[in-house]
């Protein structure tokens, strides 16, 4: 039986999923509902007002990135970034006869589902690999670049181990070649330093509700001189490349939790790194189990491990029940019974990953949480592999051990 | 010299470019954003309350449109429904060696500039005329379809000049003829009586901040049986058919804005609709002038006039120096000199289809504010006029009058 804890604590770890909005971003968003609530397509004071909230937004994104203004298009979040990046590339590539795009094999579903569509119209896709330590190698991106590579594409910080990519070293290789550079930044922008001219990226995806903003909102920065094809055809808003009146309130709240986020985002990062070493080193204590990715150069509130012999989905359901939300893989796909491809990508075999715990960190996550947490999933391995046939025949040495 | 008014009034009568948030809507965000905010897709309490909710949500919208909650898919707006219902229905009459789609001249540009897209891509498109009253006539609907017709996509109610559609008898056409019928019901959709299975509709799209909710929500119908194209690609959201984290808080403050308009429907079209009347009658003393699109067949909220020998632009700067915003055209192209191409629709000539105004009524317009409208519509259309050259030569007789 599980113990129930002395003092149960409730601690939401699952911020690569989605972020609670900050105060400030809900503020925002209201006050601006209330008050700049007009069409800003339209003439008259009341749009007027809304057109420049809008503006002073779009400068706001573009300084942080380190852009300007006219690169920085609002999107309703990061899946629609990133597809309206892949085909905007695309048809840039198609129009050159240059139909070949490189990738790596853990992108998101937005990246690696646009992909696939794009294969059926005649593209042809490599996917990078990126090794036991969950990181694309440079020379092997430079060595995959082909005369007819039109985009590389590949994610600043993976969504499930939170695995940080070379990315300007990525971005200086493609642009020596003269091959665009998109990233999908979901994870990293208002987490990692992000400076798109230093960092030679092309095009990057970004969403709100990563960074305590509102859902339903996110941009895509495109460096200046590269067309952009629309996937949403209409209003001229955007510059003519994203139809739909502007959502205003969500633009300014996610403005306002992305500033938020990057004043604290040093300090926290340094936080929340010894937390991600202490919770990493605890869970090291539950053999046979092995951190997923590497240990430095990932997210510094990431945490994913598998753990031998047991079930994702048992372990995030008895968890839940000791207060502790977590996942196994991302959310996007959570109803899918296949393992991660994240895991798999890392050379995980599919037993082991199936067993695997991603905890994200909140940025006011504490010593106490990350003991509270270390603790439970101690207790629901254990727990768990009493029962378990694959755990029990581990034991007997029916099975051989992997990790 | 313009006479400032004794009492001057501040009124926004452009509630067909956008709405302002209701109180109930606004409130409804952010409880949900404050108690509701886990991702859907989890499987935790948190995740698992958020998608409760949104399947709530999904059962209210269907309800409220005579759906079954698994026709109803949630975007972020009503040009992205509108997208991807035309693209989905391309999609499956290009499978069929079907590539023909009839639609009307005076169409939102959501459906207009995808309709010049899949042109491009080698559909052929008839545009049905809309006559000087607005309004498609069904035996030409009737006689436009062809064996090859894959789509018939004909709005409920015009954004411009707010004409209402006989939908149900359209789209009993479709349904004999066994071709797809969408209807763009932007500005229809809580302030019409709408019921998809009733009205014969196949495909409706929607958006939130036409009827009070937020802005950067709407929502698509599908009847059940007719295959999806996803416009954005990626996580296995809105039944894999719309990628992307679920805008729970928005999604919430539309259906709570959705239900409060239909709880008041009827009174307030009865109300606005005298309302307009007033305004359309004063107005008229105004000559030459004219209403555009039939005066009664119209949304209770709609009056839209051309006034001759003056310019539209003027005329919005001026009024909103006296406190009323409106419009003249659609929010969505105000930045474009060409005439309204609804206006041109109807056989408006592009010097009268250059001075028009667009009003649209809130629900809480009052018999004071219509008159406070209509007297300073006329000093500013008299003021204007004394400045016109056009206005000149007409009075001189070097130019004939055309209303």
């Amino acid at each position: 039986m599980l113990k129930t804890p002395k003092k149960k604590m409730y601690i939401y770890a699952d911020n690569a999923a989605t972020t609670k909005m900050s105060p400030s971003a809900i503020a925002a968003m209201v006050v601006t509902a209330n008050e700049v609530w007009g069409n800003p397509s339209s003439l008259y004071t009341t749009g007027q007002k809304a057109k420049e909230a809008l503006e002073q937004a779009r400068k706001n994104v573009a300084q942080i990135i380190g852009a300007q203004p006219r690169e920085v298009y609002f999107t309703s979040g990061g899946s629609e970034a990133d597809n309206q990046a892949l085909r905007s590339a695309a048809a840039i590539g198609a129009k050159k006869g240059k139909k070949h795009i490189i990738s790596t094999a853990f992108e998101h579903h937005a990246i690696l589902h646009t992909l696939k569509a794009l294969e059926k119209e005649g593209f042809e896709v490599t996917l990078l690999p990126v090794h036991a330590e969950g990181i694309v190698r440079p020379e092997e991106l430079a060595a995959a670049i082909r005369p007819d590579t039109c985009l590389v594409s590949i994610m600043t910080a993976n969504n499930e181990i939170g695995t940080i990519q070379p990315i300007r070293e990525l971005g200086a290789i493609c642009r020596e070649k003269g091959v665009l550079f998109h990233t999908d930044a979901v994870q990293a922008v208002g987490h990692l330093p992000i400076n798109v001219a230093e960092d030679n990226i092309d095009m990057l995806s970004a969403s709100a509700h990563k960074f305590h903003g509102p859902k339903g909102v996110g941009f895509l920065y495109v460096k200046k001189g590269i067309p952009l094809t629309n996937l949403i055809e209409g209003g001229a808003q955007e510059r003519g490349k994203r139809a739909g009146t502007e959502n205003v309130p969500g633009i300014i709240a996610m403005v306002t939790a992305l500033k938020d986020a990057e004043a604290a985002r040093e300090t926290t990062a340094a936080r929340l790194t010894v937390l991600r070493d202490r919770l990493i080193a605890e869970l090291s204590r539950i053999p046979p189990s092995a951190l997923n990715g590497d240990p430095v150069r990932r997210l510094p509130s990431n945490v994913n491990f598998c753990f031998e012999g047991i079930e994702g989905e048992s372990l995030l359901l008895l968890l839940d029940d000791l207060g502790i939300s977590a996942s196994s893989g991302s959310a996007c796909t959570s109803g899918s019974l296949d393992p991660s491809h994240v895991l798999l990508a890392i050379g995980r075999v599919h037993d082991v990953a199936h067993g695997s715990l991603r905890l994200s960190l909140g940025d006011d996550a504490t010593e106490e949480q990350v003991d509270y947490i270390a603790a439970q999933v101690a207790q629901v391995v254990e727990h768990l592999r009493g029962f378990s046939p694959v755990w029990r025949d581990l034991k007997e040495g029916k099975r051989q051990f992997i990790l």
